[in-house]
């Protein structure tokens, strides 16, 4: 069980590391890459290639501004493939979340909210428990983990008000 | 191998109904309902419970304006819920790309582009190519078959013009 | 007299707050609660079917990103259900608006500003004044009230410039 | 039981028409005005001044671009107003929407979806229902019959497919 | 020569102050008003009616959110109204700009940039210069100067470079 | 008593065409032309040089897209400049608003609604009724016959419905 | 003198076509593909790695949606690339705007209008003119004639009024 | 080897000074001027006539708001011009980015993304490549030096982390 994290920069690190602890969390195995789709593209085609002959079985692609990261590995694997659009220093993410969803049809991108790290992870685990029945029994106790702590926090703030 | 396809409003199969061609040309069976999270919402409640149970390994719901129905859904399941955005009479889907793609923390929809329903039903395959090798290889096909249309639209284009 | 403010996070509780404040300043109970459509849905569920049946006669539902909180709980209740779209980190609060207004035909959300619970809480007491004269009484002071606030400081302004 | 319409041109009746007949299929009475903001704001001052006296128990206020109908109306009454964003030849609505919506703090607008007349006929009802509780049940058996047209359209689909 | 500034809120007067400076430097008399649309209705209305009578010849009003002060007031006068967008805490202005400068066929507000006090005043300055010809000198006078500035700081900062 | 009205295309005279006819209505002289601002810069800085002398007392300027016209006319002349922002084929003419309305502080663009041809008709006689009392009484009447019609509109509603 | 002028779609071409067409008018030679940078990315990663070597001296590419085509060959060659955002079914362009123009640091586009191919041409045309002295010429010439064209329409409209 | 970089105001200079760093790098002279479409509009003018004759051979024009500057000076040079759409304080730099990019037909502006100082300098140097064999050879060189940048932070980050 591999997933691969691709960001643009790395300063994304910040927001891309949730993800990474997210999967950890689920044991699931992880491998960070920084790779820009415009100033390193071969290194991005040549990943896409790669990727699933290296174990890989699902893409976490995170990037800002004109984000084509996801797209462009969208485009060279036929691995499932979740775009994170970064929020940058303008426009507040609106340019990152339509240049990673809006994807013409035949090459989908798995897209979630802008700077939305932990659910591409979740979403990622969601993925590959389709296969591994383990990571189902995981999600649902992630999940139900999470109703827990919710409903705690509200009883909490019922008595403490 | 089975896929759920949900959408808020019968008029919606129009688009919808792009995804059942294009998950029929891979072999996978779909069961496509007509659910809606506001008018319906038991039956969605209802359905994302009981989808694991029926065999459903992942779930497209289309709806349009203030889309909750691909949030419900995941909200209810543990499988992988793939939101498609419907533009409706106003705004353009905007409306519907941000209801569908702007999750919170914990419960991740793996957003396509607005009315891409085409692009919702490649992402349940590869989803699915996961666990099923021969989807992989499917999804390989599809992707060289659709490269190489291209290229003869291109050939084409250059002697004929 | 009971208004029932559910929040999505306890987060949006500076904000909740004024809400509060203004229904305890017309002497009308509250219930204010953290209940998550997403990550709590049987609680939202439950909630709303029950809240009429506990002395509930209208409720405001506050939420952030794809804000599907009072779109849920205005599907399972015949109560009058307001939204406040709250701002998150990105897009300013536009994201919460659409999915809070946005509703399609047969289950509206009476939505109020981004951020604006003082408003909401306003809202839900008009909508109580329906029934309850001292409350419309109380309303039309309030109105006064802020009236009379505003001449005065337009005349201090006027002096002491 | 008497909820009020206005719209600021008699050119959105044929979208303010549908909440009159939501209202009309609920037994309330609607008295519906021509009444501009812009136009004839002393029609609109002494509209909004005299309607509860005359027996009106909410307002409905639909108009578009810069859209200061609802909060013109709200500012002279002490009824619940609600707001009708009507989308005009440019913008899509957006610009009626932020007008409706994001009212200052003192004075609420209950707005609901642009060019969503039936649903401020609902809310409206809703609201009356606060006090009617014959209203009450009718919202009931709406939201029923609702849900069980939208199970018979699924069940429909099912079959027919 | 006198010119009306009235704001929606007193906390608009930071921005609001810039108009009167610049008003002041044209040696045009100003009155400024605390003045909302729609907490004090009556006073607005008032505000308009009278405004002619009381030697004011154009008005600047300055709102946010859904800033209805400019067209409220445009629609009890037939003096020219400029209207101002104030910036507030969502959206970034975009609300307040359409809800200015939107206006229906038959009251319009002529509209400066958001937060634009200072162009405000300039172009109250040049409606009353169609009148008064030492205005229009001034206008001419203020316009070079303002060219000699900029071609100053141009030289400068080719020589200290 | 003259106004000029310039046009960035020929094509933009269907909306235009609704300005002249409003102002002919006010007895005052028009002067239409085709200038544009990219592609006839000389023409547009030698009019808005020569406009006051040719005793033109107000300029209204209609273009779209990155509309340019209005601020390049009102950087060359002291007269009040009023913006007409063109929608175009793309973007709904918010890429038209933008750039009319956002100038820079020191030269205000008076800017009325996307294809709000009619409303700078109506806001250049209000200009000019600060020099013309003939024109500010003509206003009132326009107002007030305004006023009248959707009165008389509202009472053949109420009849004939 | 040869440009090269690439389309996400041969549907594109209605557009593209004006480009061709003007470029013609210029003497330049054009070679007009079909390449998508998501269904046939190795071609458009060859296309651009050869095209200098081909004898292109400059690129334009139009492209809709999550528009990376112009983005992903500016990642391949050095040769300048010109990006054209082609409006869609939903957003009106600007999601093809914002994917072609908010090229992070170190890989630009230069981005026209939506659906702007004359001016791609046009802009070709100039960048071309750096290098040829008689393109350079010819850009004088087009610009002359162009502004005699706004002129001569511009009598004839006085005149014929 | 001459690019001329204006700027609307003086305060942009902390961005437009990356653009002239890239240049410096590249070794192209550069002429930086604070010049204002619309408060030194004949210095704009009289700047684009001249450029061409001063042996300057591309223009990066840099402004915010109604940002004309890059349109201003398009229509007076047969130069190529390449716009930057500075972010100000309201609207995220969506106002200057479209009153930059959507030209009309006949004038083009190479637009680069919001604040896009650098890209802007890339940009020029590539236009000037197509002329000049040696900043071509630099162009690949920056390329080639930008990925090993990339694959150097990459591998530091697996090892490291």
């Amino acid at each position: 069980m591999k997933i691969a994290i691709v960001m643009g920069s790395k300063s994304d690190y910040s927001v891309v590391q949730k993800a990474e602890e997210i999967l950890l969390g689920f044991g699931v195995e992880t491998e960070t890459r920084v790779i820009s789709a415009h100033r390193t593209p071969k290194v991005a085609a040549e990943f896409a290639e790669k990727a699933e002959g290296s174990g890989i079985e699902a893409i976490i692609a995170a990037a800002g501004k004109a984000a084509h990261l996801a797209g462009v590995i969208a485009a060279g694997t036929a691995l499932p493939v979740i775009g994170v659009p970064m929020k940058s220093s303008t426009l507040d993410g609106l340019d990152s979340l339509l240049s990673v969803v809006q994807m013409p049809k035949g090459v989908p991108v798995a897209t979630v909210a802008i700077d939305g790290a932990e659910n591409a992870a979740l979403l990622a685990v969601q993925i590959l428990s389709v296969k591994y029945p383990e990571l189902r029994a995981a999600v649902k106790e992630y999940k139900e983990k999470m109703e827990k702590e919710i409903i705690a926090i509200d009883e909490d703030f019922q008595m403490n008000k």
